[in-house]
Parts: structure tokens; sequence; C-alpha cells
């Protein structure tokens, strides 16, 4: 009569939607579900730019995990995880260790820096609270500090942002908004500070619909962003940044370098022993591990092919909720005994990218293009879409953005 | 029929009120008036503690020198004075030269670090607008940090203020009250910050009545701030601060020493020729310099003598305010052709310490002992008193302190 447990490893999009719709679909009696985190709350990654350029509080970005967890129906263990052991259906944590039937992998991505030189040391990512934060106070205080020095330092107010992916785009956004309120609390000139970002594809925003890459990079210029595309980061120190573009190198002085043109899996479940590529794993149709059958993984870590163009699906929030409601489906049937689970079907509603608090494109349903307000109020009713679906309505009230019009 | 020039160096406490005077008291054709000052505002830096605490926004302590000086008047010229050349009558600028018939010195204090290895180069001051918003990010940045370290440090977290006199008291009244709101901030639990003040003499606040010091003494260690009292600092590095007290060294990890534990005159006047004792200068009876009887000395830079006591009057606010006004009318004389002028006479109406924005203690009319209540909201009198006189009911609303039930 023993209840099979249920492990479930990380609470981001994935592993907090798994746990959510697990609690909902069996009972008390059918199973143990235990969820581990580092810290005691969820974050919506798809918020952070907006934390790490301080026009958010990160308190809004955040959700407690009991506030949206039964915590009578799912237990939940705040430690970290040091390693998996698949042959012995083991856990290892920092201050403990569980045993699980079925074991649900969404412990997320870690940046990948590809090895330049410098860049893991001196630059920042977007990855968490904790990190942030930090990005928010590293340029206010290089701010406060322009100013308390007899020969002031232009590396105190350039800030680089690496790639111009969907990250990269959506932080200098924020940042264009909140650089004038930075010059005015700390007596600094607006001409003073660059924006400058460097992406080394041949677009900004490779994958997008060229029209609305355009539109983007005018309203980004237009609010004072530098565009350098074509331009492959050679080296970060403490305060330059080295770059090549049609053959010439050239410097920029900066102490801010955020580095967000790539990710991969988080390394430890490679470390593991799952097979992975750029640490993400490999997964059959249904979402399980190909090496051991009663682990799913769920996620930035897991890697799916879209069939159509035989490239991966890009690691989402909206793939990562997709692939937790189908992985909680199918581990209520094999828990109730039934083996025939279903294949994910991704069900791609459509991206929208905000450039700061007024402004955005995107394509949504059936390659519509949006651009401005529409996307702007698109992007925000995605977002609260989630809240609801994850906490109810209590939840999109708290947390939610009901500004449509601001 | 060439007017006289009247300089004034400096817009503290005593340069504007002079300044602000004068535009009273004489006709656009008795004189030219030239305010010369580094920033283009005057700031209030009996607040500046709580700018650098982070409890009250620098904004409200600064005040635009246009809102009060009515430049049809007096002239302003925002410049940096590089000397001053007595034999010649003239001051040279950054950017430019002035010569003057009467010249006012109201060029207020700086740090002095009696030679401490390490503290002028690893501390930070509250002398200006500008070090008063860093030491603010700098507190702020490292709590941020704090949690993004694999081994978190707990220099990051302590926080170390030389000296318990005046400023100091003050200031970590002010930390006490914003580090709860910090912890909650950078998810630090409270137990693991500490504000520690180190004083070298045997008692905290000294001057002040015992009884006052003990109330002031309990009520900050209430609110979790440690006393090193009869401690001298002895050396302070990038991320530690040495102290001896009872013959045993003792050692505080710590990248935040905030030194308030001495000043003297602004060293600027003793390079250009006068005679100084610790940067201030002695004046006779009416404030002029004993070198030269064409410059009165306002403020901090003055060194004058309490005759009852034999000891000098301390470098504060009131004492500066009081000066401008004496000196002020004493040029308006000269002008008018009237050569006797006036000595200066303090009329020393009592001193309040905040300790925090709840409590206070002080001394006011014949030794009346003010505690709790009572004291903060004295000194909030005596601080809406001080803005009425310089810029009158407008500026009393827009910066005044008119919370005197909070």
């Amino acid at each position: 009569m023993n209840n099979p447990n249920i492990v479930i490893l990380g609470a981001g999009y994935g592993g907090i939607m798994t746990a959510v719709k697990l609690q909902k679909s069996l009972g008390p009696n059918d199973a143990n579900i235990t969820l581990v985190n580092k810290h005691s709350y969820h974050y919506q990654t798809t918020w952070l730019h907006e934390n790490a350029a301080g026009t958010l509080h990160h308190d809004r970005t955040r959700i407690n995990i009991k506030d949206v967890v039964n915590t009578s129906q799912v237990n939940f263990v705040q430690d970290t995880v040091t390693s998996i052991l698949p042959e012995e259906k083991k856990v290892v944590l920092e201050n403990g260790e569980l045993s699980y039937d079925y074991l649900v992998i969404g412990l997320g991505f870690e940046a990948a820096t590809f090895g330049i030189p410098g860049l893991k040391e001196n630059a920042f990512t977007i990855n968490s609270i904790n990190s942030a934060r930090l990005i928010r106070q590293h340029i206010e205080y290089n701010f406060a500090k322009y100013n308390n020095e007899a020969n002031p330092k232009e590396e105190r107010l350039n800030i680089v942002v690496g790639g111009a992916g969907f990250t990269g785009i959506e932080f200098v956004g924020e940042l264009a908004n909140r650089i004038p309120e930075l010059c005015k609390e700390y007596d600094i000139p607006r001409e003073k500070v660059r924006i400058i970002n460097v992406e080394a594809a041949p677009t900004a925003l490779p994958g997008f619909d060229p029209e609305l890459v355009e539109y983007a990079m005018n309203s980004l210029e237009a609010r004072g962003v530098e565009f350098k595309i074509g331009a492959m980061i050679k080296e970060v120190t403490e305060n330059k940044l080295v770059f090549e573009k049609d053959e010439q190198r050239e410097e920029i002085a900066t102490n801010t370098v955020v580095w967000a043109a790539g990710v991969r899996g988080n390394s430890l479940v490679e470390e593991s022993g799952f097979e992975a590529n750029r640490g993400r794993i490999p997964v059959e149709a249904d979402l399980r591990s190909k090496q051991y059958s009663d682990v799913f993984i769920v996620g930035d870590c897991a890697l799916i092919f879209n069939e159509e163009t035989e490239r991966p699906y890009p690691p989402t929030a909206q793939i990562a909720i997709q692939m937790a409601e189908n992985t909680a489906e199918n581990i209520a049937k094999l828990i109730k005994g039934d083996d025939h689970i279903e294949p994910f079907k991704p069900d791609l509603k459509g991206t929208v990218a905000s450039l700061g608090h007024n402004d955005a494109i995107g394509v949504v349903f059936d390659d519509k293009k949006l651009f401005g307000w529409s996307a702007t109020a698109m992007k925000k009713v995605i977002d609260n879409r989630y809240l609801l679906k994850l906490g109810g309505p209590s939840l999109l009230l708290k947390k939610g953005k009901l500004n449509f019009f601001k």
C-alpha cells in the first residue's frame, strides 16, 4: 500500500505547473508529491529583464510557492539539488536525499558563454531574482560613483548588452525607459550614457519577420539604443569589451556587460549522467528520458524537435508550461494504471517581444503581425493568462499586469 | 561710479544666507554681488546623513540656488574655486577669475582623517549630495551582491561608523530604521547585519548631558546598534577595520566604513596663504580675516572662541547662519559708508540630535532637556525655521519637514 513518490525538481515554469496540475488531478491517497526548489518562491523568468533594468520591482515577478501549491497535497522542500542518481532512483540534495518512482526534471537554463575570454567572470546574466536585482543595483551604483571621482570614468555609463535575441532586445527596451530616470537621480547628462547592443548574427531578433525587426530597431534607436549587428564579442575584462565587426576590432569602455546571447540546459543534469546536447536532454515524444523511462524532462532542459522545420523548439516559457501540462496528465495516467500516455504536441500561440513599457512587436496565431500598443496589450494578456492558470483570479489580481493603458 | 564688487565663495549655510541677506539690504545700484558655487544647488548638510542612510531623498535636502537667490540682484557663477589671491583681491576659478572689493569665504569643511592608515582611501564621508547618495548606493549594492556569491561575505553586511559625535549618532539612528527595509528588499536575515559605532572618546556624544547620552545609547542599542566606546581606529583596508580598545586589538570585516569623527576647514583657504588652525581661520570679532580686512570668513572655515569656555565654537549650521547674517549687515554698512561694523555674538538656541525618524534628544534654551517626540518635533521646528528664513513660506512648504506626527 505504498503510495508512489513523484519528485519534481525546480519550481520554474515547468516544475511549478507540473505540481499545480498534479495536485488537481491526483487525490492525496494516489501519490506522494514532492517539489524541490532552491528558493521559497517561483519567479517569472520572462519578467526578470524588467527587474534588472529597474522598471519593475522583483516582488511583482516572484510568487510565493505556498501561495499556489497546496502543501497538504504537495510537500515543498526548499533545498538545492546536488546530483541525480537515476540508476538508484534517487536525488541528492544539499541537506538530504529523496527517492522517487517518477521524477520530473525542470531545472531550467544557465548561460552559455561559448568560451569567450573573460565573459563568464565579468558579465552579468539575467537568470534569477538575485542576479536581476544585482544588475539593477550595479548600474545604479556606477551612476552614483560617476560624480564622485576627480576623473569621471565613461566605463561607468556605458552599458553593453550581448545579444539581440528576445531577452537582449526586451532588456535594452526597458533600459531605454529607465536611463533618463537614473540620469535625473544622479545628475548625469543623458547624452553621456550609452546603451549598446552587440549581436553576432547578421540581424537583430534572428528568426523574426524582417518588418517587425526593422520596427523594433527603429523604435529602440529613437530612444538612444545603439546596435552593433554582425559583431562578435572577442573579450570582456573588468572595464572593457572588445568586439570584431567587418574585420575591425573595436573596444568599448564598460564595466557593465549583460550577457543575453546564449543559454544551455542546467549542467547538473548532464553531470548526473544524462546524455545531452548543450545541456539539453533529447527526450521521447512523451518527454521521457531516452535512457530512463521513469524520468520526465520539462522546460529548458528538454530538447525536442519541430518536425516541420527540423530544428529544436526554442526554450520558452510557453513551451515549458505546455510540457508541464502534458507531463502532469501523463503521470496521473501512469499512477492510475493507464499506460497509454500522450505525446507532447506544442501549440504555438505566437510570440510578443516588448520594447519597453509602451511598445512591442509580435506575431500571433497565423502570422498576424502586431506593433505598438496592440502588441503591448497582447503581451500583458499572455502574462495574465499564465497567472490565471497557475494561481487563479486571486494571483492574477495580485501579480497581474492590469494597466493596459499605461 | 564703479559699484563695489562683493564676491561670496560657497553656497552652504554661510554663503547662501549672506547672499540672501545682502540682496534684501542692498539695492541694485549699491554693489555687484556674485555668488560662486560648484553645484547649481545649495544643500542642508545637517540632513545629508538621512540621504546617506536612504531614509530621505536627496532632492528634499537640496535647494536650487535660483529658487532663493534673485539673479537680477546677485550673479550666480557655477564654478569651482581653485585659489584665492588676497594680495591681488582676486579669486581664481576653474573657468575664470573674479576681482573683489569685499570677499566672503564660506567654503565649508572637509574630513580630517588624522593620518589613520587607509582611512582616507577606504572610508566614506558624509559631506555632499554626491557622497551621501554614493553611501546609500554602496550599502544597497553590497546587500544586492550578498546572495549572489557562493560564499557570502559578512564584510558586505557590517557597517562601521567612525565617531559617535553628532553626525555619527544621527547616521546610525537612520541606519537602524533603514536596515530592516533593506533586509526585506534583498532577502537577508536582519540578524546577519551589524551596525557598529566606534568612538575614541570615553563616551558617545562628548559634551552632551550624560542623562541624554544614556537615553540615546539605550534607544539605539534597542534597535540593534553596537557601540565600541573608547576604541581607537588603527587601520582601514578595503575589507576590514582594525581598532584598539583596552589595549586589545580587534578586527571587523567590513567594506563600508563611514567616517564621521573629524572635520577641518576647507584646505583651499589655507593653501591660499591664510593662517589656519586645522583649516579654520582665526578671525577678528567682526569675522574679518586678521590678515586681510576686506575678507570675511563665515561658517566652518572661521575659527572663533567662546569666551566663557575658552574653547572654539563648534562648526555648526546654527553658527554659520548667524555669522552670515552678521556679515551681510556689516558689508551693507561698509558699502553705505558706515565703518562702525558690529562684532559677531552667537546666540545659541540649543542643540537637538535625531536618533532616527521617531526619536531624538536635545538641550534647548536654558539647559532644558528634551527626549523622544518633543525633541523630534523641536528638531523639525529648527529645520523649518531655517527654510522660512532662507526662502520664505514657499520654500518651507516645498522642502519643510511638516509631518510632526510621523
